[in-house]
């Protein structure tokens, strides 16, 4: 939408100009963040309509770039629909579901991927708790997940990071479900910072953890989570809170915006085409390729 | 000290008034938090000062609990100190240690159990970075750890609890060390919330991870870690941040200000007769009686 949008603004009916203006800004969003694939994937969709139609007009293009966003809009509200019936099944009357970060609506184009599964659960009747990692440092989960989830009238329960491991010693999580940024060809996902962690606690305790994604996070070009770029955000997200300083002048901070958890952490991830389970490669490349 | 402080206020020479007194302040110091043991221990060493001298009058008897309350300050100080000695052999040069929450001079009398340890290894020489978990939701990690660290001039870097498992994944750390509230007689240790989740990952990255404590943190009454009473805190220090609401309205919260870890996650436990190690009971009630 960003770019149907920069390019709405050409007055131009040169489509050398065109051209140059969507060149320049599919490049800066490439440049905005390095870990999420599904930003390079909306990218390289919007380019190739650019490169399927440049013989057309100026405003012919625009007008096809505005319906190649809404398109990919349309798309990802049906897919994360479809993510959340392949998932709902996991969820069962009485559970405390357990998630990190956000991913739902306002993490997607709506409805959501792990918070879609949660949604689609609760629309079919069930009745459950969802505890919401609060997601140092900027707190997605205490002001994302939980106010969508106030929203929906879902029973909600947030937590600072560092309780999940007790949540589930009390045996108050019974699944464990989080988004994805990157998904490597054998299953290895990088999600918010925090995500991995918790994905260890979950086994230690014997605890089923899922992650949902559409296929366009899937990036079957990479072997393993050892491909994926980590974002480094800058330590002040660290150091100070909502503006203001809460550490000591003179400190450091490590401020990595995600983590990668190894499929081998991971029950099965949940597609808008089924879930995967191990060995996850094979089904991944397949259903990439569908 | 309070205690010292509320009975020198008495301006009576009666005993009564006195005994009423002190029965007063040392039920109301046992009320203020259930978990940590020392202020139970501490509470009683001051009540046996009562107790072995009721036919003193009110002036020598205020004169003595002041001078039993100098006397713990000064034991406490002694004692750390000896922890650290004990200790200190753990960390070798370029290591990275981990630590949860404050267990340094602010914690104690001075110079601290866990950061006891790390003040003892580089006053030895050693060098080597001290990682800190901001320890949320009051942040003692970011505030009071962070700044004990800064003005010893020793390297310490700050993290959001939910990024010490990617850390251990990347090798950054080496050892992990932390205090604790009260030590059961089979090694179960209650410490700040988040420990519990800290001594998995470290278990799960084959990390050492060791607890430092006085013995005057042991509770040989209680078998194991199920008898310590842990205390529920109020949701608004997980909901608000510096008096600033961070989360929706309706929103619940889970606030347990400590958890426990059990004693198979526990690589040993630094006091200052020595570092035990399992199986803890037999060598835990020895120097407890000793």
């Amino acid at each position: 939408m960003g770019i149907a949008l920069a390019v709405k603004k050409i007055q131009s009916p040169r489509p050398e100009i065109l051209r140059r203006t969507l060149e320049k800004i599919c490049e800066q969003m490439r440049q905005t963040r390095p870990t999420a694939v599904n930003l390079f994937w909306a990218v390289d969709r919007m380019k190739r309509v650019w490169d399927q139609g440049k013989s057309d007009d100026v405003e012919t293009m625009k007008k096809r770039l505005e319906e190649e966003a809404l398109r990919i809009y349309e798309e990802d509200l049906e897919i994360n629909r479809k993510i959340g019936e392949k998932g709902r099944a996991l969820i069962k009357n009485g559970y405390g579901v357990l998630t990190h970060c956000n991913a739902g609506g306002l993490a997607t184009a709506g409805f959501g991927t792990a918070l879609g599964v949660i949604y689609a659960a609760w629309a079919q009747g069930k009745r459950f708790r969802v505890f919401v990692d609060e997601t140092r440092p900027l707190l997605q989960g205490s002001r994302l997940t939980a106010w969508e989830l106030v929203q929906e009238k879902i029973p909600a329960v947030v937590l600072t990071d560092n309780m999940a491991g007790w949540l589930m010693k009390k045996g108050e999580i019974k699944l464990v479900l989080v988004g994805a940024d990157r998904i490597a060809s054998n299953g290895d996902t990088a999600n918010k910072i925090g995500t991995y962690g918790v994905a260890i606690l979950s086994k230690w305790h014997d605890i089923p953890f899922y992650v949902a994604a559409p296929t366009s996070t899937l990036d079957i070009s990479i072997a393993s989570g050892r491909d994926i770029p980590i974002e480094e955000r800058k330590p002040e997200e660290v150091t100070h809170f909502a503006g203001k300083r809460i550490t000591p002048k003179g400190i450091c901070a490590f401020n990595p915006g995600f983590d990668v958890t190894p499929h081998s952490l991971i029950r099965g991830i949940i597609t808008e085409k089924g879930i995967v389970r191990e060995p996850f490669e094979r089904t991944l490349r397949r259903i990439k390729s569908e």
